[in-house]
Protein backbone atom coordinates (compact mmCIF):
# COMPACT_ATOMS: atom_id res chain seq x y z
CA UNK A 1 0.00 0.00 0.00
CA UNK A 2 1.16 3.50 -1.45
CA UNK A 3 1.41 6.01 2.57
CA UNK A 4 -1.02 8.29 2.43
CA UNK A 5 0.83 11.93 1.43
CA UNK A 6 0.15 14.44 4.27
CA UNK A 7 1.15 18.06 4.20
CA UNK A 8 0.90 20.07 7.59
CA UNK A 9 1.50 23.81 7.22
CA UNK A 10 2.14 25.57 10.22
CA UNK A 11 3.72 23.31 13.04
CA UNK A 12 2.80 24.71 16.03
CA UNK A 13 1.81 23.20 18.93
CA UNK A 14 -1.46 22.06 16.63
CA UNK A 15 0.17 21.26 13.72
CA UNK A 16 3.34 19.61 15.70
CA UNK A 17 0.83 17.62 17.88
CA UNK A 18 -0.64 16.56 14.57
CA UNK A 19 2.17 15.52 13.55
CA UNK A 20 3.39 13.79 16.14
CA UNK A 21 0.05 11.38 16.71
CA UNK A 22 0.30 10.82 13.29
CA UNK A 23 3.54 9.84 12.75
CA UNK A 24 3.22 7.75 16.40
CA UNK A 25 -0.03 5.86 15.26
CA UNK A 26 0.58 5.23 11.46
CA UNK A 27 4.44 5.29 11.07
CA UNK A 28 5.59 4.90 6.93
CA UNK A 29 1.79 3.96 6.48
CA UNK A 30 1.82 8.60 6.23
CA UNK A 31 4.59 10.52 4.62
CA UNK A 32 4.08 14.03 6.23
CA UNK A 33 5.89 17.30 4.65
CA UNK A 34 6.13 20.21 6.95
CA UNK A 35 5.76 23.64 5.73
CA UNK A 36 6.52 26.31 8.12
CA UNK A 37 7.98 30.08 7.74
CA UNK A 38 10.45 29.64 10.47
CA UNK A 39 12.83 27.27 9.56
CA UNK A 40 13.50 26.50 13.56
CA UNK A 41 10.26 25.58 13.92
CA UNK A 42 10.70 23.22 10.72
CA UNK A 43 14.01 21.78 11.99
CA UNK A 44 12.56 20.77 15.59
CA UNK A 45 9.42 18.79 13.66
CA UNK A 46 11.72 17.42 12.13
CA UNK A 47 13.94 16.64 15.08
CA UNK A 48 11.19 15.94 17.14
CA UNK A 49 9.72 12.91 14.14
CA UNK A 50 6.58 15.16 14.03
CA UNK A 51 7.56 15.35 9.78
CA UNK A 52 9.56 13.09 7.58
CA UNK A 53 10.39 16.26 4.90
CA UNK A 54 10.29 19.58 5.57
CA UNK A 55 10.35 22.65 3.17
CA UNK A 56 9.59 26.03 3.22
CA UNK A 57 8.82 26.37 -0.52
CA UNK A 58 4.72 25.98 -1.72
CA UNK A 59 5.73 23.51 -4.43
CA UNK A 60 6.28 20.54 -1.72
CA UNK A 61 2.56 20.85 -1.30
CA UNK A 62 1.82 19.19 -4.87
CA UNK A 63 0.84 16.02 -4.88
CA UNK A 64 -0.64 15.10 -1.66
CA UNK A 65 -3.66 13.63 -0.27
CA UNK A 66 -3.99 15.70 2.58
CA UNK A 67 -2.97 19.03 3.18
CA UNK A 68 -3.64 20.92 6.68
CA UNK A 69 -3.63 24.42 7.40
CA UNK A 70 -2.51 24.91 11.22
CA UNK A 71 -1.96 28.40 10.99
CA UNK A 72 -3.76 31.00 13.02
CA UNK A 73 -7.38 31.52 12.88
CA UNK A 74 -6.66 35.04 11.04
CA UNK A 75 -3.66 33.94 8.79
CA UNK A 76 -5.87 30.62 7.28
CA UNK A 77 -7.66 32.02 4.28
CA UNK A 78 -4.88 33.88 3.15
CA UNK A 79 -2.72 31.18 3.14
CA UNK A 80 -5.27 28.67 1.32
CA UNK A 81 -5.25 31.55 -1.00
CA UNK A 82 -1.19 31.33 -1.82
CA UNK A 83 -1.36 27.31 -1.84
CA UNK A 84 -4.16 27.02 -4.30
CA UNK A 85 -2.15 27.23 -7.36
CA UNK A 86 0.53 24.56 -6.08
CA UNK A 87 -2.12 21.98 -5.08
CA UNK A 88 -2.97 18.99 -7.24
CA UNK A 89 -6.32 17.90 -8.19
CA UNK A 90 -7.86 15.59 -5.88
CA UNK A 91 -6.53 16.72 -3.05
CA UNK A 92 -8.74 17.31 0.21
CA UNK A 93 -7.81 20.88 2.00
CA UNK A 94 -8.04 21.22 5.86
CA UNK A 95 -7.48 23.50 8.71
CA UNK A 96 -7.77 23.47 12.48
CA UNK A 97 -9.27 26.75 12.89
CA UNK A 98 -11.72 27.73 16.19
CA UNK A 99 -14.15 29.44 14.56
CA UNK A 100 -15.36 28.04 11.03
CA UNK A 101 -18.29 30.37 8.71
CA UNK A 102 -15.79 33.16 8.07
CA UNK A 103 -13.38 30.71 5.93
CA UNK A 104 -15.86 28.97 4.53
CA UNK A 105 -17.07 31.90 2.90
CA UNK A 106 -13.35 33.76 2.04
CA UNK A 107 -13.20 30.26 0.45
CA UNK A 108 -16.45 29.37 -1.07
CA UNK A 109 -15.44 31.68 -4.39
CA UNK A 110 -11.98 30.50 -4.81
CA UNK A 111 -11.80 27.02 -4.21
CA UNK A 112 -10.94 25.80 -7.91
CA UNK A 113 -13.46 22.40 -8.48
CA UNK A 114 -10.85 19.64 -8.40
CA UNK A 115 -9.89 20.47 -4.86
CA UNK A 116 -12.02 19.84 -1.79
CA UNK A 117 -11.88 21.62 1.67
CA UNK A 118 -13.30 20.25 4.65
CA UNK A 119 -13.35 22.47 7.89
CA UNK A 120 -12.09 21.11 11.13
CA UNK A 121 -11.61 22.23 15.21
CA UNK A 122 -10.21 19.88 17.18
CA UNK A 123 -11.59 20.57 20.57
CA UNK A 124 -7.78 20.66 22.14
CA UNK A 125 -5.18 23.10 23.27
CA UNK A 126 -2.85 23.68 25.71
CA UNK A 127 -1.85 26.71 27.47
CA UNK A 128 1.85 26.71 26.29
CA UNK A 129 2.38 27.40 21.89
CA UNK A 130 4.63 26.57 19.52
CA UNK A 131 6.23 23.25 18.47
CA UNK A 132 8.20 22.57 21.27
CA UNK A 133 4.82 22.55 23.70
CA UNK A 134 3.80 19.65 20.72
CA UNK A 135 2.23 16.57 22.04
CA UNK A 136 1.36 13.64 20.34
CA UNK A 137 -1.06 12.79 22.96
CA UNK A 138 -3.17 16.16 23.13
CA UNK A 139 -5.81 14.61 20.74
CA UNK A 140 -6.65 11.55 22.71
CA UNK A 141 -10.06 11.70 23.69
CA UNK A 142 -10.60 15.34 22.55
CA UNK A 143 -13.52 15.92 20.35
CA UNK A 144 -12.47 16.84 16.46
CA UNK A 145 -15.02 18.93 15.03
CA UNK A 146 -15.64 18.31 11.33
CA UNK A 147 -17.80 20.77 9.14
CA UNK A 148 -19.38 21.17 6.19
CA UNK A 149 -16.88 22.23 3.06
CA UNK A 150 -16.89 23.10 -0.45
CA UNK A 151 -16.27 20.20 -3.45
CA UNK A 152 -16.48 17.13 -0.91
CA UNK A 153 -18.02 13.79 -1.38
CA UNK A 154 -18.87 11.48 1.35
CA UNK A 155 -15.53 9.82 0.65
CA UNK A 156 -13.20 12.55 0.98
CA UNK A 157 -15.19 12.85 4.81
CA UNK A 158 -14.53 9.58 5.69
CA UNK A 159 -10.90 9.66 4.60
CA UNK A 160 -9.99 12.37 6.60
CA UNK A 161 -12.30 11.41 9.66
CA UNK A 162 -10.40 7.91 9.31
CA UNK A 163 -7.04 9.75 9.47
CA UNK A 164 -8.03 11.85 12.23
CA UNK A 165 -8.99 8.91 14.73
CA UNK A 166 -6.09 7.72 14.51
CA UNK A 167 -4.68 10.46 16.65
CA UNK A 168 -7.30 9.54 19.42
CA UNK A 169 -9.72 12.04 18.57
CA UNK A 170 -13.41 11.73 18.99
CA UNK A 171 -14.52 13.07 14.99
CA UNK A 172 -17.76 14.11 14.98
CA UNK A 173 -19.57 16.55 11.81
CA UNK A 174 -21.35 19.60 12.91
CA UNK A 175 -22.43 22.25 10.89
CA UNK A 176 -20.29 25.23 10.62
CA UNK A 177 -23.23 27.60 11.65
CA UNK A 178 -23.82 25.84 14.78
CA UNK A 179 -20.31 25.08 15.55
CA UNK A 180 -19.49 28.89 15.26
CA UNK A 181 -22.18 29.91 17.69
CA UNK A 182 -21.88 27.11 19.96
CA UNK A 183 -18.33 28.07 20.01
CA UNK A 184 -19.19 31.58 21.04
CA UNK A 185 -21.17 30.64 24.20
CA UNK A 186 -19.14 27.52 25.17
CA UNK A 187 -15.72 29.06 24.86
CA UNK A 188 -15.29 32.64 23.20
CA UNK A 189 -17.66 34.95 25.24
CA UNK A 190 -16.34 32.94 28.35
CA UNK A 191 -12.35 34.26 27.33
CA UNK A 192 -13.99 37.78 26.53
CA UNK A 193 -16.14 37.49 30.45
CA UNK A 194 -12.82 36.42 31.95
CA UNK A 195 -10.55 39.37 30.64
CA UNK A 196 -13.61 41.53 31.32
CA UNK A 197 -12.85 40.49 34.77
CA UNK A 198 -9.66 41.42 35.01
CA UNK A 199 -9.75 44.90 33.15
CA UNK A 200 -12.40 45.83 35.99
CA UNK A 201 -10.15 45.58 38.61
CA UNK A 202 -7.45 48.64 36.88
CA UNK A 203 -7.31 51.86 38.52
CA UNK A 204 -8.43 50.07 42.31
CA UNK A 205 -7.15 52.16 44.88
CA UNK A 206 -5.36 49.26 47.00
CA UNK A 207 -4.09 46.42 45.18
CA UNK A 208 -2.53 45.11 47.94
CA UNK A 209 -5.93 44.55 49.69
CA UNK A 210 -7.42 43.14 46.02
CA UNK A 211 -4.49 40.53 46.35
CA UNK A 212 -5.40 39.45 49.95
CA UNK A 213 -8.88 39.30 48.81
CA UNK A 214 -8.21 36.92 46.06
CA UNK A 215 -9.71 33.32 46.38
CA UNK A 216 -9.71 30.27 44.20
CA UNK A 217 -13.11 31.06 42.37
CA UNK A 218 -10.85 34.61 41.46
CA UNK A 219 -8.18 32.42 39.77
CA UNK A 220 -10.11 29.95 38.45
CA UNK A 221 -12.81 31.97 37.02
CA UNK A 222 -10.31 34.38 35.05
CA UNK A 223 -7.89 31.77 33.88
CA UNK A 224 -8.75 32.13 30.29
CA UNK A 225 -7.89 35.94 30.60
CA UNK A 226 -3.62 34.82 30.36
CA UNK A 227 -4.27 33.23 26.83
CA UNK A 228 -2.92 34.60 23.66
CA UNK A 229 -3.91 38.26 22.83
CA UNK A 230 -3.46 37.91 19.32
CA UNK A 231 -5.02 34.61 19.25
CA UNK A 232 -8.51 35.88 20.95
CA UNK A 233 -8.28 38.89 19.04
CA UNK A 234 -8.46 36.75 15.63
CA UNK A 235 -11.43 35.07 17.18
CA UNK A 236 -13.65 37.57 17.87
CA UNK A 237 -13.01 38.74 14.75
CA UNK A 238 -14.13 35.52 12.51
CA UNK A 239 -16.84 34.69 14.71
CA UNK A 240 -18.54 38.20 15.00
CA UNK A 241 -22.28 37.77 14.54
CA UNK A 242 -22.24 35.20 17.22
CA UNK A 243 -20.26 37.12 19.57
CA UNK A 244 -21.87 39.90 19.55
CA UNK A 245 -25.36 38.37 19.46
CA UNK A 246 -24.13 35.87 22.62
CA UNK A 247 -22.60 39.22 24.23
CA UNK A 248 -26.15 41.07 23.69
CA UNK A 249 -27.84 38.54 25.38
CA UNK A 250 -25.06 37.87 28.48
CA UNK A 251 -25.65 41.39 28.74
CA UNK A 252 -29.39 40.90 29.09
CA UNK A 253 -28.92 38.51 32.03
CA UNK A 254 -26.31 40.84 34.22
CA UNK A 255 -29.17 43.76 33.65
CA UNK A 256 -31.71 41.41 34.96
CA UNK A 257 -29.22 40.84 38.10
CA UNK A 258 -28.82 44.36 38.36
CA UNK A 259 -32.01 45.00 38.88
CA UNK A 260 -33.18 41.69 40.96
CA UNK A 261 -30.34 43.12 43.57
CA UNK A 262 -32.12 47.22 43.25
CA UNK A 263 -35.36 45.80 44.05
CA UNK A 264 -34.04 43.02 46.84
CA UNK A 265 -35.64 40.46 44.65
CA UNK A 266 -34.21 37.56 46.51
CA UNK A 267 -36.78 35.23 44.86
CA UNK A 268 -35.15 36.02 41.82
CA UNK A 269 -31.99 36.29 42.78
CA UNK A 270 -31.87 32.43 43.94
CA UNK A 271 -33.74 31.39 40.69
CA UNK A 272 -30.60 32.59 38.68
CA UNK A 273 -27.71 31.10 40.96
CA UNK A 274 -30.06 27.80 41.64
CA UNK A 275 -30.59 27.27 37.75
CA UNK A 276 -27.17 28.18 36.74
CA UNK A 277 -25.90 25.47 39.77
CA UNK A 278 -28.55 22.76 38.20
CA UNK A 279 -27.31 23.01 34.61
CA UNK A 280 -23.97 23.59 35.47
CA UNK A 281 -23.77 20.12 37.74
CA UNK A 282 -25.99 17.93 34.80
CA UNK A 283 -23.51 19.23 32.28
CA UNK A 284 -20.66 17.76 33.87
CA UNK A 285 -22.71 14.73 34.82
CA UNK A 286 -23.38 14.13 31.07
CA UNK A 287 -19.97 14.48 29.91
CA UNK A 288 -18.43 12.07 32.85
CA UNK B 1 -3.91 30.79 83.69
CA UNK B 2 -7.62 30.97 83.37
CA UNK B 3 -8.68 29.17 79.85
CA UNK B 4 -10.32 31.53 77.69
CA UNK B 5 -13.68 31.37 77.07
CA UNK B 6 -14.76 31.67 73.73
CA UNK B 7 -18.46 30.29 72.04
CA UNK B 8 -19.21 29.75 68.68
CA UNK B 9 -22.62 29.96 67.23
CA UNK B 10 -23.47 28.24 64.26
CA UNK B 11 -21.39 24.85 63.72
CA UNK B 12 -20.96 24.30 60.22
CA UNK B 13 -17.90 24.49 57.84
CA UNK B 14 -16.18 28.02 58.98
CA UNK B 15 -17.72 27.67 62.69
CA UNK B 16 -16.72 23.71 62.82
CA UNK B 17 -13.70 24.71 61.60
CA UNK B 18 -12.98 27.31 63.82
CA UNK B 19 -13.79 25.12 66.87
CA UNK B 20 -11.56 22.38 65.42
CA UNK B 21 -8.74 24.74 64.68
CA UNK B 22 -8.86 26.51 68.00
CA UNK B 23 -8.77 23.41 70.30
CA UNK B 24 -5.92 22.15 67.80
CA UNK B 25 -3.70 24.65 68.78
CA UNK B 26 -4.45 26.07 72.23
CA UNK B 27 -6.21 22.58 73.99
CA UNK B 28 -7.40 23.01 77.30
CA UNK B 29 -5.88 26.92 76.81
CA UNK B 30 -9.53 27.49 75.42
CA UNK B 31 -12.78 26.35 76.63
CA UNK B 32 -15.66 26.27 73.62
CA UNK B 33 -19.15 26.25 73.88
CA UNK B 34 -20.92 25.48 70.69
CA UNK B 35 -24.47 26.91 70.12
CA UNK B 36 -26.58 25.93 66.84
CA UNK B 37 -30.27 24.98 66.42
CA UNK B 38 -29.57 21.83 64.97
CA UNK B 39 -28.91 19.04 67.60
CA UNK B 40 -26.70 16.49 65.60
CA UNK B 41 -24.42 19.42 64.17
CA UNK B 42 -23.79 20.03 68.30
CA UNK B 43 -23.60 16.10 68.82
CA UNK B 44 -20.86 15.59 65.61
CA UNK B 45 -18.96 19.08 66.33
CA UNK B 46 -18.80 17.68 70.17
CA UNK B 47 -17.59 13.95 69.20
CA UNK B 48 -14.98 15.96 66.60
CA UNK B 49 -13.90 17.62 69.14
CA UNK B 50 -14.33 21.25 67.72
CA UNK B 51 -16.52 22.02 71.09
CA UNK B 52 -16.41 21.56 74.61
CA UNK B 53 -19.73 22.15 75.73
CA UNK B 54 -22.17 22.32 73.93
CA UNK B 55 -25.87 24.17 73.80
CA UNK B 56 -29.12 24.96 72.57
CA UNK B 57 -29.75 27.58 75.14
CA UNK B 58 -28.62 31.07 74.75
CA UNK B 59 -27.98 31.51 78.13
CA UNK B 60 -25.15 29.41 78.00
CA UNK B 61 -23.58 33.14 76.27
CA UNK B 62 -23.35 34.36 79.59
CA UNK B 63 -19.72 34.91 80.79
CA UNK B 64 -18.23 34.62 77.33
CA UNK B 65 -14.80 36.61 76.32
CA UNK B 66 -15.38 36.14 72.57
CA UNK B 67 -18.52 35.39 71.36
CA UNK B 68 -18.48 33.90 67.38
CA UNK B 69 -21.39 34.52 65.22
CA UNK B 70 -20.99 32.32 62.33
CA UNK B 71 -24.27 31.03 61.00
CA UNK B 72 -25.49 32.20 56.90
CA UNK B 73 -24.96 36.09 56.43
CA UNK B 74 -28.20 37.54 56.17
CA UNK B 75 -29.44 35.60 59.51
CA UNK B 76 -25.90 37.17 61.18
CA UNK B 77 -27.89 40.62 62.39
CA UNK B 78 -31.08 38.73 63.45
CA UNK B 79 -28.75 36.62 65.73
CA UNK B 80 -26.76 39.03 67.10
CA UNK B 81 -30.03 40.71 68.06
CA UNK B 82 -31.38 38.03 69.15
CA UNK B 83 -28.20 36.46 71.29
CA UNK B 84 -27.07 40.50 72.97
CA UNK B 85 -29.64 40.50 76.13
CA UNK B 86 -28.10 37.22 77.01
CA UNK B 87 -23.86 38.74 76.66
CA UNK B 88 -21.91 39.92 79.58
CA UNK B 89 -20.12 43.22 79.87
CA UNK B 90 -16.38 42.98 78.57
CA UNK B 91 -17.63 39.94 75.69
CA UNK B 92 -16.14 41.02 72.50
CA UNK B 93 -18.94 40.04 69.44
CA UNK B 94 -17.24 38.90 66.15
CA UNK B 95 -18.86 36.96 62.71
CA UNK B 96 -17.13 35.98 59.33
CA UNK B 97 -19.73 36.90 56.89
CA UNK B 98 -18.70 37.74 53.53
CA UNK B 99 -19.62 41.29 53.84
CA UNK B 100 -19.18 43.69 56.34
CA UNK B 101 -21.03 46.74 56.03
CA UNK B 102 -24.47 46.00 56.12
CA UNK B 103 -24.36 43.93 59.53
CA UNK B 104 -21.98 47.13 60.92
CA UNK B 105 -24.97 49.47 59.70
CA UNK B 106 -27.68 46.93 61.46
CA UNK B 107 -25.16 46.80 64.46
CA UNK B 108 -24.70 50.33 65.33
CA UNK B 109 -28.08 51.08 67.02
CA UNK B 110 -28.38 48.04 69.21
CA UNK B 111 -25.49 47.23 70.31
CA UNK B 112 -24.89 47.79 74.30
CA UNK B 113 -22.07 50.15 75.69
CA UNK B 114 -20.77 46.91 77.42
CA UNK B 115 -20.04 44.79 74.47
CA UNK B 116 -17.42 45.36 71.71
CA UNK B 117 -17.79 44.01 67.85
CA UNK B 118 -15.75 43.70 65.27
CA UNK B 119 -16.05 42.37 61.72
CA UNK B 120 -14.23 39.51 60.16
CA UNK B 121 -14.38 36.97 57.11
CA UNK B 122 -11.86 34.22 56.55
CA UNK B 123 -10.83 34.17 53.07
CA UNK B 124 -11.55 30.20 53.74
CA UNK B 125 -13.50 28.36 52.46
CA UNK B 126 -14.63 24.77 50.84
CA UNK B 127 -16.86 23.40 47.75
CA UNK B 128 -18.64 21.28 50.46
CA UNK B 129 -20.73 22.98 53.89
CA UNK B 130 -21.55 21.75 56.58
CA UNK B 131 -19.80 20.15 60.24
CA UNK B 132 -19.13 17.10 58.58
CA UNK B 133 -16.67 19.24 56.24
CA UNK B 134 -15.04 21.07 58.92
CA UNK B 135 -11.44 20.73 59.07
CA UNK B 136 -8.37 22.36 61.23
CA UNK B 137 -6.57 23.29 58.47
CA UNK B 138 -9.16 25.38 56.59
CA UNK B 139 -7.63 29.06 58.05
CA UNK B 140 -3.76 27.85 57.26
CA UNK B 141 -1.79 30.67 55.67
CA UNK B 142 -4.83 32.38 54.30
CA UNK B 143 -5.65 36.00 55.08
CA UNK B 144 -8.40 36.36 57.88
CA UNK B 145 -9.79 40.23 57.62
CA UNK B 146 -10.48 41.87 60.42
CA UNK B 147 -13.14 45.14 59.97
CA UNK B 148 -13.94 48.37 62.05
CA UNK B 149 -16.05 47.63 64.61
CA UNK B 150 -18.34 49.06 67.56
CA UNK B 151 -16.98 49.85 71.38
CA UNK B 152 -13.93 48.68 70.44
CA UNK B 153 -10.56 49.64 71.52
CA UNK B 154 -6.87 48.09 70.20
CA UNK B 155 -6.41 45.99 73.01
CA UNK B 156 -9.94 43.99 72.57
CA UNK B 157 -8.63 44.21 68.62
CA UNK B 158 -5.33 42.18 69.87
CA UNK B 159 -6.98 39.98 72.25
CA UNK B 160 -8.71 38.66 68.78
CA UNK B 161 -6.26 38.67 66.41
CA UNK B 162 -3.84 36.65 68.52
CA UNK B 163 -6.24 34.34 69.03
CA UNK B 164 -6.98 34.16 65.24
CA UNK B 165 -3.61 34.11 64.83
CA UNK B 166 -2.95 30.29 66.41
CA UNK B 167 -5.88 28.67 63.73
CA UNK B 168 -2.69 29.84 61.18
CA UNK B 169 -4.06 32.61 59.35
CA UNK B 170 -2.81 35.53 58.34
CA UNK B 171 -5.13 38.15 60.71
CA UNK B 172 -4.84 41.84 58.95
CA UNK B 173 -7.27 44.89 59.39
CA UNK B 174 -9.22 46.24 56.47
CA UNK B 175 -11.59 48.94 56.42
CA UNK B 176 -15.31 47.38 56.00
CA UNK B 177 -16.06 49.54 52.91
CA UNK B 178 -12.99 48.72 51.46
CA UNK B 179 -13.66 44.77 52.05
CA UNK B 180 -17.19 45.03 50.87
CA UNK B 181 -15.93 46.72 47.93
CA UNK B 182 -12.66 44.51 47.02
CA UNK B 183 -14.89 41.58 47.88
CA UNK B 184 -17.36 42.57 45.52
CA UNK B 185 -15.01 42.41 42.61
CA UNK B 186 -12.62 40.10 43.84
CA UNK B 187 -15.43 37.37 44.68
CA UNK B 188 -19.15 38.52 44.29
CA UNK B 189 -19.45 39.82 40.94
CA UNK B 190 -17.29 36.66 39.53
CA UNK B 191 -19.47 34.50 40.73
CA UNK B 192 -22.47 36.61 39.00
CA UNK B 193 -20.54 36.22 35.98
CA UNK B 194 -19.96 32.68 36.11
CA UNK B 195 -23.44 31.57 36.47
CA UNK B 196 -24.85 34.16 33.87
CA UNK B 197 -22.46 31.89 31.17
CA UNK B 198 -24.37 28.82 32.68
CA UNK B 199 -27.52 30.35 31.98
CA UNK B 200 -26.67 31.89 28.69
CA UNK B 201 -26.81 28.30 27.64
CA UNK B 202 -30.52 27.85 28.23
CA UNK B 203 -33.02 26.95 25.71
CA UNK B 204 -29.87 26.69 22.91
CA UNK B 205 -30.79 24.02 20.10
CA UNK B 206 -28.04 21.51 20.73
CA UNK B 207 -27.30 20.62 24.60
CA UNK B 208 -25.20 17.88 22.70
CA UNK B 209 -23.71 19.58 20.95
CA UNK B 210 -22.72 22.38 23.10
CA UNK B 211 -21.30 19.14 25.37
CA UNK B 212 -18.84 18.42 22.53
CA UNK B 213 -17.52 22.13 22.56
CA UNK B 214 -17.41 22.63 26.46
CA UNK B 215 -13.78 22.82 27.55
CA UNK B 216 -11.42 23.44 30.52
CA UNK B 217 -12.15 26.66 29.77
CA UNK B 218 -15.18 26.76 29.95
CA UNK B 219 -15.63 24.26 33.27
CA UNK B 220 -13.09 26.57 35.52
CA UNK B 221 -14.72 29.88 34.49
CA UNK B 222 -17.83 28.61 35.48
CA UNK B 223 -16.61 26.32 38.55
CA UNK B 224 -18.27 28.78 41.04
CA UNK B 225 -21.79 28.12 39.48
CA UNK B 226 -22.01 25.51 41.30
CA UNK B 227 -22.08 27.26 44.48
CA UNK B 228 -24.49 27.87 47.00
CA UNK B 229 -27.44 29.57 45.71
CA UNK B 230 -29.08 30.49 48.95
CA UNK B 231 -25.74 32.28 50.33
CA UNK B 232 -24.80 34.03 47.20
CA UNK B 233 -28.13 35.39 47.20
CA UNK B 234 -27.79 36.72 50.69
CA UNK B 235 -24.12 37.90 49.41
CA UNK B 236 -25.79 39.88 47.09
CA UNK B 237 -28.25 41.78 48.79
CA UNK B 238 -25.91 42.66 51.75
CA UNK B 239 -23.66 44.21 49.48
CA UNK B 240 -25.83 45.30 47.21
CA UNK B 241 -24.09 48.83 46.25
CA UNK B 242 -20.65 47.96 45.85
CA UNK B 243 -22.20 45.09 43.35
CA UNK B 244 -24.75 47.08 41.25
CA UNK B 245 -21.70 49.39 41.02
CA UNK B 246 -19.19 47.14 39.99
CA UNK B 247 -21.83 45.28 37.48
CA UNK B 248 -22.57 48.23 35.58
CA UNK B 249 -18.73 49.08 35.41
CA UNK B 250 -18.43 45.76 33.91
CA UNK B 251 -21.30 46.23 31.66
CA UNK B 252 -19.18 49.13 30.26
CA UNK B 253 -16.37 46.99 29.80
CA UNK B 254 -18.49 44.73 27.55
CA UNK B 255 -20.55 47.06 25.78
CA UNK B 256 -16.99 48.34 24.42
CA UNK B 257 -15.77 44.97 23.45
CA UNK B 258 -18.82 44.52 21.25
CA UNK B 259 -18.51 47.85 20.08
CA UNK B 260 -14.73 46.75 19.13
CA UNK B 261 -15.61 43.90 17.55
CA UNK B 262 -18.97 45.55 15.20
CA UNK B 263 -16.06 48.17 14.04
CA UNK B 264 -13.37 44.93 13.61
CA UNK B 265 -11.19 47.12 15.41
CA UNK B 266 -8.60 44.77 16.37
CA UNK B 267 -6.37 47.23 18.21
CA UNK B 268 -8.75 47.97 20.71
CA UNK B 269 -9.50 43.83 20.98
CA UNK B 270 -5.72 43.24 21.22
CA UNK B 271 -5.53 46.36 24.42
CA UNK B 272 -8.59 44.22 25.95
CA UNK B 273 -7.18 40.98 25.61
CA UNK B 274 -3.78 41.82 26.59
CA UNK B 275 -4.10 43.97 29.62
CA UNK B 276 -5.87 41.88 31.38
CA UNK B 277 -3.34 38.65 30.32
CA UNK B 278 -0.35 41.20 31.87
CA UNK B 279 -2.69 42.33 34.81
CA UNK B 280 -3.67 38.51 36.00
CA UNK B 281 -0.22 37.44 35.68
CA UNK B 282 1.33 40.21 37.81
CA UNK B 283 -0.70 39.33 40.13
CA UNK B 284 -0.61 35.63 40.73
CA UNK B 285 3.16 36.65 40.71
CA UNK B 286 2.97 39.16 43.32
CA UNK B 287 0.70 36.63 45.08
CA UNK B 288 3.44 33.84 45.18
Amino acid sequence: MKAARIAIIGLGLIGGSLGLALKNALGSKVKITGVDRCSSSLAEAKQRGAVDIISADDHALANQDIVFVCTPVLQIGLVMQQILPYLTAGTIITDVGSTKLFLLEQLRDIMPAGLSYIGGHPMAGREKSGITAADKNLFVNKWYILSQGIHTNPEQYQVLSELLQATGAKVIAMNAAEHDCGAAYMSHIPHVVAAGLVNLLHNRSSQENLLRLMGGGFKDTTRIASSDADMWSDICLTNSTAMINGLKEYQNILEEVVGAIERADRARLYTFFSSAKEKRDNMLEQEA
